[in-house]
């Protein structure tokens, strides 16, 4: 007999106990990206051995919000709400690796357990955190509509105290979400040895990029951004120093699994 | 000079510690409606002296899913997400009190804070829940469609106990979002007195309607309602007897007061 | 017959569905007391016409963090703790009315909506909020003792921001838990009109205080303290200029009602 | 230089980032047990191949409830409590491997995220859930006495449903506080490669047991188990067919690390 089953932890006669059910998973959702450029050695020291820094504006970086709905193939999620919705904000750089220019996620806060769990098992390092972004609307007066003037904003917190905020005023329609968080992503897999004094169990350079992905329009604008130091985080080192640009939009992808690079 | 201010509690010296702002309140947001029928008698149990059963169709109940974006006159909370946003879920039924016929609310839970506080001013009887309701989404495989076929779910939980589930299938484009919640509302507003042996300090028939509604595009579907028993809650006796039909669109409405009535 | 029943909204047939059960209340927990001295005209400009300040030491300030398991007379929420336990962090001062000098709860916070209802119903101005505070242990490594040398510490958050953090360095036992939440409490209860241009609903001075109050050792100790600002908030301008003392022990009391003063 | 610094992911340039810091885990805490006996199948059907059923009682089930303090060797955490408390319910079995009797834990939820990586570091199959537990009190009328005749409640949630809830009426003290989680843990590690066609890239057996275990007076009672089934859970598989008894004690322990077996 083969024992119990699940994709993760913890396995089940039946693998329902899984944290979370194995890929495809499904998401659609909106995106708030504000990319601005900070000291591209805060970028540096962001980066493993063995990666480098982009060549072309090595000090950018995208400060990324999305509110999704998401799913396992079923799509049994979806009619359980509280198990298919989430929030997320992280934080995206560009890196060099193998001669190849990847985007990287080096922080990354969500609000749901399922959430988390595929971001230990896709190398996205994800920590719990409080997550808001202004919806935009279409009937009545209580949000702004996609259109120039529209203003939105976005918040994070973690363990009861606010990371960071921005806010986002629409100029118009654009071509782009952004170019930070727009190639395949290099990502760190690591699980220290159960001894702590070995060398780690799990230590892998990992890629992939989403399929299928169909976009909504793109909305572009001028944002702002704050980020405030707290004991448990230095997100605050990506201190900006020159504003790019900020977008909106609706997107939908599918992820599949990824390939192991070193 | 005349003491701290706040249109509620706390009063503060600049009567920005308020609960929640003073009115207008601005609302946006998507709502699911699931009317069904009950045994009439279970509507009348919930009614107060004085009010009567709707003498059309009695025992209709409406299940309402609200996932809200709301303002002050100002709009400053569209900018703080966290103090805009809220989801809710309420009962409301009809019925007759001086000749005229009204919706009322028997039972509604807030995720938030000012939400809450908004209710126990407009007489709606809130208390804390967890609500979810699926999203309809334009793009990717993680959501239904606004179209036939499209299936969307709710739930609803209070002291870590779900008390309802409901599933709403689209099949085409409605006229209306429902007609038990459509009337204005005839609301009691109840504070009993600081010594619990004399009457109440605040009893009160209120009613109140909304201004400036605008509505999106309704749709209308068939429904599946399941209600549980909890050991504080009683919405469990409002059995479902008999599907009427559920509905999806989106609202923006404002609120700016009432009128007391009795 | 006399329709819904309840001692607070929601009225059911049942009248188990009232968000808080009729008193008695009972309470035992463990509280933190960080007293210190702001400018008087700080706590002058959070008092109601016809209250005064108090004429010793005017400008004493308790800040007070509370962790709670509270039930009604039958004691039912015991077995379901979270319907019984929460935590609460909240501001008192002293003043005077009528000739006698009382405590008065100016700001507070608590983290369930049973505990948020029965504040509303006795002139607690309560919001939500994010309440810790550290707990004495008497095993392991993983907390200080009750004596001289043990720190604990306490914070408040709300709307996702930290508001207020302490820390309290335990000097020895104490004849006393603090001297500015010990008097009766003059509390405001506070309803506006349905219609906002009319005067309030509810607008009453009541004065209670606890019943059978039962108190472990207390312990003193030399504290600091941190207020910060936010936008919804006011509690920042009762700024610190001198410690007073700090405080904590284990507290037990029962609530059974109040009297109306104005 | 080496790169970005942390125990666990996201690793920062000062190494304060990681979703926990290194051990040494100190803890503190409350811990609930309820032990009983289901058909020993079910348990068998929990065990990854070459792990087999102990071979006395080894349908014997402990459930268990843990209110936790926690810090790493700074103690840091202490002061921010936020990172230093939270809840537990877990459920642990034995079995047997290499000619050894081991415990087993086969479910657990928490309610932070630190706990939760930790425990998928130490191979605890960590979701998050909601957890209450009755807490002894020593003054005021709101809590149980450590005395024959005390009641303790305790409840497990997840995804706003109620997966599990006990009562343990308390007889008198023990000289334990159980059997079944008494013995080294033998856990599985587990990480899906993240081309999921590929065999696991992390699939261990550890083994780890507590240090400088502190132990307060046991108690010990008669227990009662709910368990309820929900759409991604399988604890409810675990039948109760026999109580064998309850528990109640205060435990510190600390945790150093534990050793790869396979």
């Amino acid at each position: 007999m083969s024992g119990p089953q699940g994709f993760m932890l913890p396995k089940s006669p039946g693998g329902r106990a899984s944290i979370v059910p194995p890929p495809p998973w499904h998401y659609s959702g909106d995106v708030l990206t504000v990319e601005y450029r900070t000291d591209p050695a805060n970028v540096a020291a962001l980066l493993p051995e063995d990666v480098g820094l982009a060549e072309e504006d090595p000090g950018a970086v995208a400060l990324i919000w999305a509110d999704w709905q998401s799913c396992s193939g079923s799509g049994a999620e979806l009619l359980d709400p509280v198990r298919s919705q989430y929030k997320e904000c992280f934080v995206v750089v560009r890196c060099t690796y193998g001669g190849e220019t990847y985007s990287r996620c080096v922080y990354i806060w969500v609000d749901k357990d399922f959430a988390l769990a595929r971001g230990w098992y896709q190398g996205y390092p994800k920590k719990l955190g409080a997550i808001w972004m202004t919806r935009p609307v279409t009937v009545g007066r209580a949000g702004p509509r996609l259109a120039p003037g529209g203003v939105l904003g976005a918040t994070l917190a973690a363990n009861d105290r606010r990371l960071a905020d921005v806010s986002l005023t629409l100029t118009g329609e654009s071509e782009t979400g952004g170019f930070v968080n727009a190639l395949p992503m290099l990502h760190s897999r690591w699980m220290p040895h159960i001894d702590p004094s070995h060398v780690a169990s799990l230590d892998e350079l990992v890629t992939m990029r989403s399929q299928d992905v169909e976009l909504g329009p793109a909305w572009t604008g001028t944002a702002s951004v704050r980020l405030y130091d707290a004991p448990a985080e230095e997100m605050a080192r990506l201190e900006p120093v020159e504003p790019i640009a900020g977008f909106w939009r609706q997107v939908g992808a599918t992820f599949t699994g990824g390939a192991r690079l070193g």
